[in-house]
């Protein structure tokens, strides 16, 4: 992926997703160790960056494709939901049974076919493998896949339009696609920012991966941020990240509520735990400039009260 | 001030502000009767679009000036201090003791001298202007000036701007500078947009006014939404309010925090009861494209459990 995603790829997409993405909000907001400017992607209509890649991919698509499949427990399944309503593609979703009842009501909602499996995740795969082949839909991967990350990379280059010049940029990792697009952005627009992937201390497959250069495979994560357990970085997003990005760091469970608080009090928006991973991170260890990547929104209330209760 | 407020008045506002205040997003949201369009004035870098009003004003001052004064129980005191910091010009604000703390810590956190009085509406006011006499300062009014209002109708400007024709416009009406403003904007740019002022019911002193013809004064309200507590419409405001708004509807208590819950559900944003205000009587009664004003997000976290509550 490393040659295929540069900035021009991002500036393609851009253009490709520009009628249908929200341009988010950069929230300015001083604190401890300086100033966070948070790109508050929790504000995109599904309430999470997906919709960036669901889009960049999907609106590459011939007339004719029968549809589209995905297989997600979360976001993913919003946006390629949203972005199959709104192109006129028919969408099919494999979601765990563990998937938060929310995001799973809010992509029938958008009028996508989903099909549960159990909670491994290699269940998911092959079960979207089958119905890709039996029902000739095009994949849409979560991360895995040069489309995918050009589109999330684009709210970097947001981020680096509307902020002043940034010391640092702490964004959240799962499978890479976001920050590998994001630090495409960074090393081309904005050389001087350093830019720091932030993962959940029980879902540390990328920092892990980091520390011995090759990609590690963890156990099943347990962390409350459920858009960020996966086991390994994807294979081609991994040698961006590895090329592109700083530095790896991980916080707590209790960092992520915080974060959340946080969220809630002082930049006034609503942030699921993997939303605000990287706000946890800025906040435990940031200094100068921070440009965080608040990356969703879909939170139970349930969820959300246990963060206000801290608050 | 009908001769004053116009169009012209406000795109030279908006000039004056643009470096300071955030060109907040229109959040789009499908409901039972249609499509919200809100813009979320609630993610100001104070919480509240009273940030316009404030710049508005005090960017025209000219060097040299002493300072300046406010009285207020919140979101203006806030919004005085901040424009006073940014600019260099010491803030006095006199603000009630009942004043919700939240509101009187973050103006004293931007460096404004806070002096506390009674919670009976005329004292501020002598208060105020006994110190603007006695240390030579410019008074800041909260509502009651054409560059205050000119200032909060731009942020009906950018929504014109940033959604699709709209069928409504709902906004929340306190003194009235915020809807003086706005519906300037949209019987210049937008005609053909209902525009409906909205008061909690205990609060009602437009509606009175409204239905009499002439500005009517009530008892001093109880209502949650503290930032709409005032007891008759502007001297000046009025007339604009009375000339270019369609009409004037009221909500319960119980809508306001329906309306805080579904921020906090479905546009993923923190609202105070006043910024929650236009979005509670949408829900209730709204009708095709509406584009709802979200005032203002500083809320005390007990509330916003409340709200959440009912989620």
């Amino acid at each position: 992926m490393l040659e295929v995603l540069t900035l021009e790829a991002l500036r393609a997409a851009a253009d490709r997703i520009r009628p249908y993405v929200l341009r988010t909000p950069v929230l300015a907001q001083p604190f401890a160790h300086g100033t966070i400017y948070a790109k508050a992607e929790s504000l995109q209509p599904i309430g999470a960056f997906k919709i960036r890649g669901a889009f960049s991919l999907m609106t590459t698509l011939p007339p004719g494709t029968a549809g589209v499949i995905a297989h997600s427990s979360g976001n993913h399944a919003q946006a390629v939901a949203r972005a199959g309503k709104v192109l006129g593609l028919p969408a099919v979703v494999v979601m765990p049974r563990d998937a938060p009842p929310l995001k799973r009501e809010r992509t029938e909602a958008d009028g996508a076919e989903v099909i549960e499996v159990g909670n491994d995740s290699q269940e998911r795969i092959d079960r979207a493998k089958a119905l890709e082949i039996e029902r000739n839909l095009v994949p849409v991967p979560p991360y895995d896949h040069p489309l995918i990350a050009a589109g999330q990379g684009t709210a970097a280059v947001e981020l680096i339009e509307d902020a002043p010049p940034l010391d640092r940029f702490y964004c959240p990792v799962s499978g890479g696609g976001l920050l590998a697009g994001c630090a495409t952005a960074f090393k081309a627009l904005s050389p001087q920012t350093q830019v720091i992937g932030v993962e959940p201390a029980d879902a540390n497959d990328t920092f892990l991966s980091f520390q011995r250069g090759e990609r590690v495979t963890i156990p099943p994560p347990t962390t409350m941020a459920d858009g960020l357990r996966v086991r390994t970085p994807g294979a081609l997003t991994w040698p961006v990240v590895k090329a592109r990005v700083d530095r790896i760091v991980t916080v707590t469970e209790d960092d992520l509520l915080a974060a959340m608080a946080y969220g809630l009090q002082h930049l006034r928006v609503v942030l699921e735990p993997s939303g605000a991973a990287a706000l946890a991170a800025c906040l435990t260890e940031g200094q100068g400039r921070c440009g965080v990547l608040l990356s969703g929104g879909n939170v139970e209330a349930k969820r959300l009260a246990e963060a206000l209760d801290r608050a």
